[in-house]
């Protein structure tokens, strides 16, 4: 199966939003084993919508419609694929119930166009929208799948995930299984990375290795091609052996958990409580810490402690901030006592150094340290950071997490 | 001009990263009056690429390529586009020394795939990198525009911003002025403001005004066409006036403006300094208003009072946490009086509540109290919030800075 995917809104060519629904359903396509060979975004008009599907047609047996099912005059996605495909629109029960119960619920009002949203192709099967009004469709004829889905992201994402691929894979025909796994690195730059596995990747065809820099991250992806899943799960299993030998000390993790979310459970483990003294981070690391459920159990408190008069209050020493200053060494680690002592938790963390764009103390912008005070131990890292102030201060809070997955190195 | 922005990449299509050069290009072609009738995506494949610009040709005047012009064999853009307009390639001297100067200053080997990036399409302008390697080109053959641009935002940019408009003014036929301006709001839905401004949004032709929901704020692009940039400026601001009388207290700001900065803004005007305490939102708020430059002059510190230990720490009385739980105005107030008298702050503000997934001390996810104590007095804001834990937290702080910009009312 080769997909395209057609995003109708003028709000994506205004640039009022990025194409982020093409991007996830492009992810979700290619775990399924389904190639996306074009994107393409078009206003909210019927006639160069016609020419798109037209084109479309032409080189994809796959069309994925997002947009455009909304309630306006302008949203005319379902109106002009019927046209194309000479279909009906019908009234689906079930969708207009969903919509009579919400103007119920709020009291509102209901006008006739939301009646209209409850209108879907006639022979479609429909996609239930857990979260608003539009239904989804899918439709298959003369061997070609048109699916179309409401625009809004949190409704689009579970709606194909729960509906559209169970749907995808009951067309699909039996054969090759695809398996992906992603290998994710903190510490080790892209061109690092791949110098380190350069022959691998140019070799290595089953599973492909698709490096990808981000966030300051970096991330492998392997895909597998096989009679069967367990077999194209040792295919990859083989070559992150290979991978982890060269460059394991870098890898943290899979798939979709980041930093945050492994630190966390190794805190959970180790059945640690934690505390933080923020300057430069202002908060990032307590806030990416307590985004995940249950934060609560292991992160008792935090402090921002952005001016110098706050990180006395703390416990910094006057002697200290006076010889070696607040970007030093030893404020990070006073930093990281204090704040362990005053909250008692097993683990204190402390942030300080320079975000920029100005210097301070005489320290250039990207001079950080980040202070670990554990059952461990004590640590003090240094680090000389490039880019603005917002990468300077996100990539902190990474080395801050990282320095807690590797305590013991 | 009616224009075309194709992105190549395979990165693209396998949803690895979003097309935001897209979305970045397309707000710039629209500040300068430029349509932009269709996105297109495609992965790094000569003939594919190849029928893109054909349909591209015959669609649009304006056929701006983005990614591709790296140093690997995949990256063809160029190379295809020289090919379709029976062009050479030929070696930038300008290009060259860049990317010689580069690897001098490494010391790294240059290979001859990093020579490739220093050809050109003959005849073309060619767009200075000054982020990176690959030059950009522009280059008008039979009335069509053909643009081409490195993948990486951190080059594209720039490049687009300093050399691309000023090259696509010289292109451009004299004539109607383009002004657009952006509204912001908060504290309203996208459905209730529609309504409000029903009658406006559908009559009005000149400027045009469309709305767009995302991150929980609204806002309403105004977009005027005239001879001149006064008389462009005169038809919006008419507008607008008409759009405030019916919605401008839920107005906070225009164009690329934030919450946090208007309220930055807001306290340095009035010579504030400003603590907080942040139990739910675990360090969102400090976060926001110290990623702005010259935070320190205001922002003093933060506490993250996640657990009651904390809470008492600070300030808040056993009695309170007894009668009325962490999650009450009560607790809200204290926390905010007690966070303004340890750092000694003109504002302290503070955040408790249920970001869920599971109710607290009895009370449903989203339920939400801010407190705001400052020169003018005590305040607390007592919220229901629906969504996810994430939206809860997000949409808590941006409750927060919103009361810190009308405390007044």
């Amino acid at each position: 199966m080769n997909a395209e995917i057609i995003g109708i809104g003028s709000e994506l060519l205004l640039g009022q939003i990025a194409n982020t629904n093409a991007q996830f359903i492009s992810t979700r396509l290619a775990d399924l084993g389904i190639n996306v060979f074009y994107h393409t975004a078009v206003g909210d008009n019927s006639d160069r919508l016609k020419q798109v599907i037209e084109i479309a047609e032409s080189r994809a047996d796959l069309l994925i419609f997002t947009g455009g099912l909304g309630p306006t005059k302008d949203d005319l996605t379902k109106e002009t694929i019927a046209e194309t495909l000479n279909k009906k629109l019908v009234y689906n029960e079930e969708a207009m119930e969903t919509i009579q119960a919400y103007y119920t619920k709020t009291g509102a009002p209901m006008s006739e166009n939301n009646r209209k949203q409850a209108l879907v192709l006639e022979g479609a099967e429909v996609l239930r929208n857990d979260n608003g009004m539009a239904p989804g469709m899918a439709l298959t004829e003369n061997n070609r799948t048109y699916m179309l889905f409401p625009g809004p992201p949190k409704e689009l994402y579970p709606m194909f995930t729960n509906y559209a691929e169970p749907y995808l894979l009951s067309q699909m025909k039996q054969g090759d299984t695809i398996v992906s796994r992603v290998l994710r690195f903190f510490g080790i730059g892209e061109s690092r990375l791949e110098a380190d596995l350069e022959d691998l990747i140019d070799q290595q065809t089953n599973p492909t290795i698709a490096p990808l820099a981000g966030d300051w991250e970096v991330t492998l992806r392997l895909t597998a091609k096989s009679d069967s899943k367990a077999e194209a799960e040792k295919l990859i299993d083989e070559t992150e052996e290979k991978i982890k030998k060269r460059v394991g000390k870098f890898l943290y993790g899979y798939d979709q958990t980041s930093l945050a979310k492994e630190t966390f459970a190794t805190l959970e483990k180790r059945n640690w409580t934690i505390s933080s003294a923020e300057s430069l981070t202002g908060g990032l690391f307590s806030q990416q810490i307590t985004d995940l459920p249950g934060a609560s159990s292991l992160f008792y408190g935090g402090v921002v402690c952005y001016s110098n008069e706050v990180k006395r209050e703390i416990g910094v020493s006057n002697e200290t901030l006076e010889a070696y200053g607040a970007v030093s060494e030893e404020c990070a680690i006073e930093l990281a006592r204090s704040v362990r002592a005053r909250y008692n938790t097993d683990v204190g963390i402390s942030f300080t150094g320079v975000a920029g764009p100005d210097p301070s103390e005489g320290k250039e912008p990207g001079t950080v340290f980040v202070g670990v005070v554990s059952p461990l131990g004590e640590k003090v890292i240094s680090l000389h950071l490039a880019g603005n102030r917002d990468a300077i201060r996100k990539r902190t809070a990474k080395h801050g997490l990282n320095t807690l997955l590797n305590l013991e190195r």
